[in-house]
């Protein structure tokens, strides 16, 4: 974990370090070097979930959001991110929250935190992977999805590291595995960690849909996808500066959309989280 | 298709046919002879996923829903369905529903139309699983499922159809795999049927959580389960009055919560949508 790692993961962190403007109601920042069109898409998702968690009483943990990308977001605006307190209930607490910018909702989020209450436990198996360590990081056409107008090298500034899984034989269906980590330490609040499992999770879908028709995402001139929704069950504490295993999958496509789930192991192979999110797919 | 069953599928129908109080709200109400301690979940989502369609320009189809059940439902009280008209796109149309009785509100959910746009298809095969023709209809526990204070036989009114897939020695996960159809004919307007699959994808989930534990649903004594959340795709143009295959797997439990995923087929295998829903599992 170079220095350059913990500077991207300290600005990762000053991202989620929204201003608070009353209450209920939080201003978000973008990343003043990263020229995009848009928002990255797990940025919004993340922030909003910082600012449902702020409401929170911290001895409840997130168990699961569910959200819509609703317009275009600017990445020259601030966003200013809304929280509606839908219920404090005895176990559980419900959270909507609402980022808008220039009078328009770009982004809507849903989140369940719950007090830790033991009961049955199960979980598949890990699949058998590669670890991490005798994986190469991965450059190249995915460390490009998140930087579309720019030409700097956007891995600079990228606070996650990527190692990804070789396809194997035995696959039966289009699979793509990814260990992911930040590139630096995360201090030990488990919302931050939550936050960056939902930062990362927004970039495997879109590959895991595209591979199954060897289309390659940054191929701009002929494919265009945008995520639609996006929706993370917390199942285990988990550090995102550790290893998390993405694996992932696209049942289907059609309508120009296209559905991917991921399973998301830590690497002692306890399942942390599960992931879905349907993007929309453009081809040229 | 007995008369029995187009009759229960008929009240089904009238349920959907909610009372237009001003554009955006709705009144549903609940079936008179069934007794619960609280609506069924899977009843209060199909009403909402109608209210937000009404709202909505008829050639665009829903493609997905995102709901928490947020309180405990009145069986005995109305239910008010209150649209947000969230985005009218080009082509993307967002709504946001929120179910409320007697000034609290029990359920939200927001759902996205598309008009029709071909774009990449694919979808992961339908597993090899016995014809819903060769199978017997499943009664029992399950069918009691959704009748909790009554001892009437609920299936006489129950407007779905189940037919149980035996579990089979190759699965490496608990599975759980059933043919579902409406017990009549439902008009050929596809939001009915959207309705018809939320309504029944409530059922399945549940089950496939407590199989892992050999928990029984029926055991209403020491198993107490409770719908958090619902999450469908719907991916290609289908009829619930036909068999769907519901082929659900609980990936993991903990903290008290299962989470519990299924893949929706048509009897010819196209992959029709795809379900997700996290339970609470409280057993004493």
């Amino acid at each position: 974990l170079s220095d350059d790692g913990q500077r991207a993961v300290d600005e990762f962190i000053a991202l989620l370090d929204l201003e608070q403007i009353d209450d209920d109601i939080f201003r978000g920042g973008n990343p003043k070097s990263v020229q995009r069109p848009d928002v990255f898409g797990g940025q919004v998702a993340a922030q909003a979930l910082i600012a449902a968690g702020r409401t929170v009483d911290p001895d409840r943990a997130v168990h699961s959001l569910h959200a819509y990308f609703i317009r275009r977001s600017n990445p020259k605006a601030p966003i200013v991110f809304t929280v509606d307190r839908i219920r404090d209930g005895r176990s559980f607490t419900t959270r909507r929250v609402v980022a808008v910018q220039r009078g328009q909702g770009i982004f809507a989020l849903e989140a369940s935190f719950q007090l830790d209450q033991p009961g049955i436990e199960h979980q598949v198996p890990m699949p058998a992977r590669p670890s991490p360590q005798s994986l190469a990081t991965s450059t190249g056409a995915d460390a490009e999805v998140i930087d579309i107008a720019d030409d700097r090298p956007f891995l600079r500034r990228w606070p996650f590291e990527r190692r990804r899984v070789p396809t194997t034989a035995d696959d039966v269906e289009p699979t793509r595995g990814e260990w992911i980590r930040t590139t630096g330490k995360l201090p030990d609040d488990p919302l931050l960690h939550a936050c960056a499992i939902t930062y990362a999770s927004d970039l495997v879908p879109a590959a895991a849909v595209l591979k199954a028709h060897n289309l390659d995402i940054a191929d701009r001139a002929h494919v265009q996808v945008a995520s639609l929704d996006h929706v993370i069950w917390f199942h285990r504490p988990c550090r995102a500066d550790e290893w998390l295993l993405y694996e992932a999958e696209s049942p289907s496509a059609s309508g120009s959309r296209g559905l991917a789930t991921a399973r998301v192991f830590a690497e002692d192979g306890r399942q942390v989280a599960s992931v879905a999110q349907e993007i929309m797919v453009r081809v040229r």
